[in-house]
């Protein structure tokens, strides 16, 4: 079982798993996790002459620590995905394929404590990756994992969402169509235009079609020298969203 | 009391209040409400001719719906405030000035169905714009309303995450700091970047500050003619958000 | 004969035609032309009570003050279009269609004194209006302006650049590569993607494809509230550019 | 004495001097210069077995194979910079500092044949660089390159347009008042906001003045998977420019 915190050293805080044995942290040394199990959160003391105290992780601590497998749908789009896809507390959900689990985690916490995410992903490799990820959370109840492939022959599953990040969603719409509450959305998240154009052919019969893409910019916080950042991720995906009003 | 729910025409979705006595749809008509009492979701049936049913409404269509009195917060800024903000159903949130309940009603999904939005406002009129805006939406039993200033002398409330939307949020630090758990967040949303020059100064002793906006940009949805829209939003606001690590 | 320059009044700038008999300003008043007729540039008078005085325009000063028939390509396009062009003084250039004449002035001044630029424009309106607004510049004597269509059958004209704002720019690659000189460049302006995947396909054979698109972001000027202004050119039109290394 | 051109090979460009001994072309070969001595322009030979041809270059090849030295003002600044400018064929534009001269040789193309960019650069090693940069066009002769620093004491330049790309160049814009002939305009290049603030402050007396930025955007020019790229330049400068109606 794994025990996650956040471990805080000089106003830096580090995610860290207490039932490992060791623990690592870079540019400021390793030691033994036995430290810190005796530890409350918020109660300081003293490691290696620093003031350190442990606090409980967020969402976005899991996010930014993430086991990488497949590539991995970035913050902006997370938000963007749960929130157009009205997720709350007692929701169903189907993604696929799950990836890295990335957006997994994101949308078991939205449809916590009594929801349900279904998640396919065929490649095995990354269905260890999700798990992994999932157990960093405090979600992994909540997510189904299915190693194989969503396709139109998947039985149905009724839902309140439909979140895809395949490369042909556009062959996924009308099993889309047959699984979906009427009033609820389906959401795909596609890098290619030529991805686009098919689904916006294959959603002819659906309601509120959108195609959005978000451009997250982030600055430079010294208050001496505020300037955007000079990179900055200029693409990851469209995403379109539709919803369905007629099945 | 209200009855909200959306009225689908022609693939096109209507909200209305089946409470009200007469709907008026534009380009379609006005009719007594009446009609619509006895329809159950999903059901079809006709009106003027055309094929209608009634299903249940989203957040999203609250949001496009909203009685307008100050300017509102746009869906991609809700979006990443409530993603950065790490809210769950269950936790507390303080949030101030409310406005015209935009955030608010998100604010409330997302802690929905035990948690507890905690709103400031010291316009009356505001006060009224929101809580219309509230009674949308099933969350108004999730929201305590007060209609007074967030300052630094207001008493200390124990909350998950602090989101201010006030044109001197740097002048609000200290009573954060105090009112926070430790690891959570304050986030702050300021036009300007002589605002967030002020809370990067006061936000001193604070961890994870991030400056970030959002661009959301639209693209025309025919397969023929796909492009971005010519109209974008190039300014909302900044999104100044720090984490509490000592207090 | 017009005779163009700008009234400065209060730090404000006017273009005007000296040779209209009277000059309106808005919020400022209507004059006969006959009091500018005597004054140097630079040297003050009083008009109204105001201190006034007149000084040469700009190319910037003609773009703001253009007389308006089809859609006009914006500075943030034209300003890319003439620097990846790599006209200079003494270049032949080819454009189509003209349009407003907007880019043809600034292109006329990329290549003066002594170079050439020949407009292609079907509209016989527009052909009007580019006359017009070539005349408030110093440079109709280097457009020769053609009131017909460029297509694939137009006899060949050799040049060092050509730069088509047409809506089927794929049709006119194969004359474009017989009219450019070896190592020069075909710009394409167009709005969506469905034009650009189909130029991509004519253009199998050039060198140095590039698609990009520019988004201009002006920031309101106070310095008490520096900010970027809220509405935004989101999209006006992909540039597509490639070269001819074989002809 | 250098002569630079293109060698053109399989519908890719290599920008070479054929005056030195031996020409390197990554993924292609090393060879000595004096095969390419006699070719004409656009007359095909072989080369290892592949079909090549020398012809002439653009300035585009210069800004994308400059030496360098400090950090270079990228392509969609420098044609922001020059099209706001006002430049044209026998104008005198003044720049600060020169860095490593990417600006200059556009500047200089711009004013070509017969107008003259005089360039300040107080550091020896970038005045190397800039050297070494304009000696790769044919516009040397037109800049006056000035070891030494531009500042309030520097004797006055009568211009037609004035560049900055210091750290301060709010200390410069009284010596530009006594310099710009009226109705010319100031431009400034600055990465920080706090820059631009100060700016804006000694820019009071000054007329027209605009705070921009622009972010292209390019795209991958496969038919087939058409999509932004995924690496964006995110910020470089805010370009600050005003217009001179009074001295």
């Amino acid at each position: 079982m794994a025990d996650w915190c956040l471990l805080v050293i000089d106003n830096k805080s580090h995610l860290i798993n207490r039932n490992l044995k060791v623990v690592e942290i870079k540019d400021f040394g390793t030691f033994p996790t036995e430290i810190l199990q005796d530890k409350d959160f918020s109660v300081e003391f003293d490691l290696f002459d620093k003031n350190c105290k442990l606090i409980p992780y967020y969402l976005t601590d899991i996010q930014s620590n993430l086991f990488r497998g497949p590539q991995i749908i970035s913050p902006k789009d997370i938000a963007w995905l749960v929130y157009s896809s009205n997720l709350k507390s007692g929701d169903i959900v189907v993604e696929a394929g799950g990836g890295s689990g990335a957006l997994t985690v994101a949308l078991a916490q939205s449809v916590f404590p009594n929801g349900k995410v279904i998640t396919f992903e065929k490649n095995k490799k990354n269905i260890e990756v999700i798990k992994k990820n999932l157990n960093m959370s405090p979600y992994s109840n909540l997510v189904e994992l299915i190693n194989g492939e969503l396709n139109e022959n998947t039985e149905i599953i009724p839902c309140n969402s439909i979140i895809l990040d395949l490369p042909n969603p556009h062959s996924i719409v009308s099993w889309a169509e047959k699984s979906l509450e009427v009033g609820s959305k389906l959401l795909c998240y596609v890098p290619t235009i030529n991805q686009v154009e098919k689904l916006l052919i294959a959603l002819k019969t659906w309601g509120q079609i959108e195609i959005s893409e978000s451009i997250h910019r982030t600055w430079q916080s010294r208050s001496t020298a505020i300037r955007p950042n000079t990179n900055l991720i200029g693409h990851t995906g469209f995403i379109v969203s539709a919803r369905l009003f007629n099945k």
